[in-house]
């Protein structure tokens, strides 16, 4: 670490992130600021049917103020184990379990600024439970796709796919599953 | 889009991201809170030599307090156009310009509570700059290595990297590259 720390403040306790401004010194002795989001992390799940399809939302973001294809992902709850995470997000946000599950790896969303870290699961051996989606308020319109896989990977390759996590989750269990 | 703005809040205007809290009002007429973390955006680049090695960056960031792999890549500065960041950040962060342009794709790094889009670029015909690299205060611990595409690419897939804009760049350059 090549800063040292001076002082930190919390601009703003968010939901969903917190803006930390830290007062940091430099190696040179020069002072300046280093801005933070604080995000709890998630996990992030590619779903994937004995037939090769796999589950997709398509949902509003308000930040970007565009309906976007992602894979099935939520934020961690406090203390809780991120494939406890990847299970409830998958049952809520698509009415289905999963009995086998392989973690693929963690990506750091956008670490210049962010803490947020994202699990990425690869779940099989899917369950449609009789009590269907359980979405939040804010979540209605988050529509419920299932898409076969190789469609999805070809939507990424030809640059319909935005999503970071979905494209990074996607392209990695494609390596896995070869 | 299923809400309604009622209200905008900025509650921290950073050097790297503003903090936003917006008030809306939900379909069921509930109401609620948004909160957004806007960035500018950047620009990331997949630098290749002829002998398929590429740039990397090896660098400490402060929100997860690790070294962690990446490609270069910087914000956009106001009003600049995408390329152009590319172009200006290669040269800052490696001290090597590049004659071949090819723009990947573009992503949203996380986009339930941030606008950041990264545009993602393939460069070649690379050519040492005689003035070197220019780093900003702060970056100067951020080494500059070159490494077998194909090393990269197994350090993706063997979970050593974990940039989420790394493994896009990498993984969809590869499938250009193919």
């Amino acid at each position: 670490m090549n800063l040292k720390r001076l002082n930190r403040k919390e601009i703003y306790s968010g939901k969903v992130f917190t803006t930390i401004v830290d007062d940091v010194e430099y190696p040179s002795g020069r002072k300046g600021i280093r801005e933070i989001a604080r995000h709890p992390g998630g996990s992030c799940i590619v779903a994937l049917f004995p037939d090769q399809t796999m589950l997709m939302v398509r949902q509003h973001r308000y930040p970007i103020d565009k309906f976007i294809w992602e894979i099935p992902a939520g934020k961690l709850d406090k203390g809780e184990d991120p494939l406890d995470c990847a299970k409830r997000e998958l049952e809520e946000e698509t009415g289905y379990s999963a009995s086998q599950w392989e973690k693929i790896t963690s990506i750091y969303t956008t670490p210049g600024f962010c803490d947020e870290e994202l699990h990425l699961f690869l779940a099989r051996d899917l369950k449609k439970l009789p009590g269907g989606r359980r979405l939040e308020e804010g979540e209605q319109t988050m529509e419920l796709h299932i898409l076969p896989f190789a469609q999805v990977k070809s939507m990424i390759l030809s640059g319909e796919i935005h999503d970071a996590k979905t494209i990074c989750a996607v392209l990695l269990a494609d390596n896995k599953l070869r």
